[in-house]
């Protein structure tokens, strides 16, 4: 919040001058636009000539179709909104200003604009308004602290440096320095999120006069994990595109895509080398992606990436066979990526507070054993794992998942134990003092050593377990898996000699 | 078989009682659904519940829609059936128990379940019996062999345990010992195919009581070369995707992805950077993808693998273009990857009796000279190539057609003899006693020069050979190609000098 | 031109016998097929069954369905024609004919077919006749230049050749020597283009008797800097997909990944992980790209690569937001890709004119230095980045737009100086003679140090920047960006220890 006395939605809502009239247009869906309030007409009156491919954008969303009214007399299972309570503006289309004016008081980023309390950044705490649940499920997902977890994390936090900071040849430590905000928002918190700051308050000449705007660091932004000027954490956006916030769009592998592709969470080649991708590639086109319920059988087939994680599932009989979930990892017993070793999952989503025995944050020791107080049991991972079953089970018999589950485990264990090997190589150049790591206080990222061990396991340990977990063995195999494990090992026991032989000559 | 007295196929339809009545929903096509069988109507009358997505699915198959006998009454080029003599259940659908509970004898996998001889996998020579031309054409396929050609090449074998194995810093031979089942079929057999076997008959609580199931090794698996439970070798579902058994499925690339997008066999990303792929992806929507025969101009004009690999094409006047090939290589001269230097394609699909004459199971010598005997004639070759011309002529002149498959020839004789350069390296290092192979009778794919000896020809070699073949020009440079080759050459030559002066100072 | 007395246009057209007649099977779309002329009804009489595919793709093309001079009467937003005014056969379709008979006396590749004057190569000076604008763009574009720029540029010749040349084990200087035709046109000229020469005119046998054809070199070739049989430069088919033509497979982004989709120049797969390729991947047959103009919000909303560079973009009042372009970098400041630093575009679309403080023709010293009299000014800069931005701001706020390219600009800052970092170890071993460049008078790409300092910018700078320009950040950490530019830098540091240390030894 910037300057203003708030007041409540009712108050603003009644003091309005409407500017103009705007012709709203028909929307290709078979819903009645619903009523636009007073002050999103007001927004649309120069937004529509200003920026219209956002408001196309919204007149196809089902925000401006529906009221939340309309919305919760649904039945349950087709329900798109979990408010029980009516918000303010429940009679009215969601629009703009119903978006973009909730919570002025909360919103450092909150200005007056044309006599509106406007705030730039809509966060997981506005759309709670109407999706208090998702919003809830959300909080308790890794990716809303995938800000916090990365840049609070004191050993993440080396890695981040090591790959963004400027590096001279000449620098005897050259990755051990804080790399700069602008390389971090463009590089990893594109997608873990930036913090989003208001800096300023300041006068820009635009089509329609002078205007003042808030000055944001850390914007645009759209990362899943962002931390926002109301303090809230997370980003709908990222997956739920605006302004269109097509569950469609949010359905298809290509979000999930944006943040999962690279060889260190190759979700989406993975499943595109699967059967189940290879189907949805193919055919598509002749599947629902609309529809709530999201019916098994009726309007889809093989899953999607949404299918298995997040979406609300029932069969023709509107049986449930998976809750709709924003938390995503209750339905996940292993977490295979992104740390040394695959491990069950964290039990709380700010992975900062865990400790192993050495005292790092992370969620197993360096040799593998795990920092167990923090993670959840094997009880709760059994209950994950039934959770998922139940949705392979559609397809698949009894026989069939448990022989998919019980490879998928043999190679999370054939993985950490190639990765020990690495890290033992590891270990045998720091105590030579090939390379300074641990021991000598020093970032473990940083010399090129330490660099092909985290490959090991960040690339080839990572994907060699996505390809089984998800049924895409091509990309495990040659592209991006047990072939460059078993050649950066070996490779990685050649670089120690010469490290060695170098040593020894210099 | 497990343990039952088998009886004939006339006999179990005739002794069977139908459980509940089953509503059959219509399908999408205009085809009328044929009439299912007592047998499938009981399997549905369970399954139609518990697996209501594979059901979905064979619901809008064919098989669903149309019987044996109807097929058998379509034109010549029309037929997808090639069956000469009536099937038993000629007038019905192809449902479940057709398939499923076909030749009971022969599988091993033969189960009692409720009242019916069930096996768990429907095998090529279950398809035969609708299929024969199709199952007999794919036995010589190359691909019909991939499991053996691979677990029982003693060479090739020795490739999957040094990709496969566990392997400790500490041990010297570190990946000369055999790879586990569980890995090999998480990995190169996903593609390849296991060897299913019956371990046992154990009973399992399900929904709908206790019942017995044969317990499967090597199971779930599709991979193209399986051997399975009834002797047969293959997984006709490797493409025809159950229980949809789409031919659109089958003729898009996605489906060829599954196992050909990696570098070593990069088919996928080849074809879609090439013209040919560009103009499938903007546009396969206003393509039909469904008849038969496949018209060249009115269904497809730009090829997917299928259309010039597998299917039946036709021109508007129904001449014969390319006849269909579930061999495939019947219209290559080359093969181009997989092997250390391209050559003329194998007389038989089972290449474990090739010997070079180094008395190894390899089509060339390590220096690349041809095991002849083996291989298919210079006249062979050019008919084959011919074959495939006849497809490029649709849309190409003569000069055209010439002009690509002379540089395609220039190419392969260019990154064999580059091949060469990297094995006499490699020859080097064996001879110095800096790496040990064949000489040592010794794993050759296990040190880290010797992968990256085979990257030379499995990555770059390959890679720019079929970026040559299939125009995808842009994959055989940067991405995984001739700068590769040309990049890997150097550091092998580099890496030798490392490794002779790490071995002078230790 | 091979042989014969040329003729109007006029009088070919009188002096025809027409052969057979030819049925003209309606098109899909609305527009009523044109009147086709007699010698391009010659031609189908024959083409119809010899090259069907062809045939029918033009049978779905614009220039089947309607006349330049129906053309002209369009709007001027709606036309696709530039031509002011009437070409000879202005009331006919723009057939077979129209083209490949376009200025005879001009090509060198013009040979006698059945009568007529026919040429094998339709080049930017015959599509000129209609499409005068656009081909005086495409001239001015870099990529009209691609085949000089890259061949008759002394410093990267010498990277082809190292790339393309054959490289023996024993040879001291390996890759210093000319690669052959073949090889090139299969590699680097694929895109770049090939130069067509005209070698002979030769007797063929065809299905309609024996014909004589000219014999051409450096065909076929579909590179978008080709040098023609009539001395023009450019294939507008490289993007123009023969015979269809579409503007929806030239707007869809498959048709710029044929060339822009390694890790070189990666604007393909950085935009499918952006926000926009997300978009456009999950919806886009919910989109318009056959419409002209191309309405911002009623066509489309997120860009594909054709929107933000090429295409004529209005808003629904009929309001222009960005000219039609085929020169492209008239939106863009930097040249972030292909050379060693980013740097202010060239001038002139031949950069071979180009000469750094060294003599070279290179945009900028090794060290960085910008040749500045040759490259745009920083005003012209500012003008190229407000064009661009115009398209931007159709649906994002100006403070998104700048923070955007805040973000861009230090990133381009920041690669560049990572790279000097690079050059200054190439530097080094070049001083200390472990490898010969610039000094010695020898290839500076060639030796596998100097490969790896190649890769230093050409994959993982480039890579870093496209990922910033085009918000696909997941491309630029880990899949081919930051962490690469960190990891090849630290490697390089100890590859140089290594030479040395070998160096010492030996």
């Amino acid at each position: 919040m910037i300057s203003f006395t708030s007041f409540s939605w009712f108050g603003r809502f009644a003091g309005l001058v409407m500017i103009g009239a705007v012709v709203f247009a028909g929307s290709a869906n078979c819903l009645q636009a619903a009523q636009i309030s007073d002050d999103t007409k007001k927004c649309l009156s120069c937004h529509n000539k200003l920026t219209p491919g956002i408001v196309a954008d919204w007149k196809k969303s089902r925000h401006s179709e529906i009221s939340p009214s309309e919305a919760m007399q649904k039945s349950e299972n087709e329900k798109r909104i979990s408010a029980t309570e009516f918000p303010g503006f429940s009679d009215k289309a969601v629009g703009c200003a119903e978006c973009h004016m909730m919570n002025p008081d909360k919103h450092k980023d909150t200005f007056k604009h044309y006599g509106n309390q406007v705030h730039i950044i809509v966060t997981p705490n506005d759309c709670n308004e109407c999706h208090p649940v998702e919003e809830k499920q959300f909080s308790k997902n890794l990716m809303a602290n995938a800000h916090a977890n990365l840049q609070d994390n004191a050993v993440y936090r080396t890695m981040v440096n090591s790959v963004n900071s400027f590096q001279p040849f000449d620098d005897k430590n050259p990755t051990y320095r804080e790399a700069d905000d602008l390389t971090n928002a463009d590089s990893c918190l594109a997608c873990h999120g930036t913090k989003v700051e208001v800096r300023d308050l300041k006068a820009r000449k635009t089509a329609m006069g002078e205007t003042k705007f808030p000055v944001l660091s850390g914007w645009p932004n759209q990362g899943v994990g962002r931390i926002n000027p109301d303090g809230s954490r997370g980003a709908c956006t990222a997956c739920h595109t605006r302004h269109h916030f097509s569950i469609e769009v949010a359905r298809k592998p290509y979000t999930c895509a944006q943040c999962h592709k690279g060889p260190d969470v190759p979700a989406y080649p993975v499943y595109m080398v699967s059967k189940h991708g290879n189907i949805f590639a193919s055919i598509n086109k002749q599947r629902n992606f609309d529809a709530v319920p999201w019916v098994v059988g009726r309007d889809f087939t093989a899953p999607t990436c949404a299918a298995c994680h997040i979406s609300l599932v029932t069969n023709k009989n509107g049986a449930i066979v998976a809750e709709r979930s924003h938390q995503m990892n209750d339905r996940l017993p292993w977490r295979i990526f992104g740390l040394i070793y695959a491990h069950p999952h964290p039990k709380s989503p700010d992975t900062t507070v865990i400790r192993n025995k050495a005292g790092l944050p992370l969620p197993t020791d360096l040799t593998g054993e795990l920092a167990e107080a923090f993670l959840i049991t094997a009880e709760e991972q059994k209950a994950r794992l039934e959770k998922m079953q139940e949705l392979c089970t559609s397809c698949h018999s009894r026989q069939w998942v448990d022989g998919h589950f019980t490879k998928l485990d043999h190679t999370i264990e054939n993985t950490n134990a190639i990765t020990l090997e690495a890290t033992k190589i590891l270990f045998s150049a720091w105590e030579k003092g090939l390379a300074k790591g641990i021991a000598q206080g020093e970032n473990i990222f940083d010399e090129a050593i330490e660099k092909k061990w985290t490959e090991q396991w960040l690339f080839y340990g990572n994907s060699t377990r996505f390809a089984s977990a998800m049924g895409g063995a091509d990309y495990g195999v040659f592209a991006n898996g047990r072939w460059h494990q078993s050649k950066n090992l070996q490779e990685m026991k050649d670089y120690l000699k010469f490290l060695k032989t170098t040593q020894l000559e210099n």
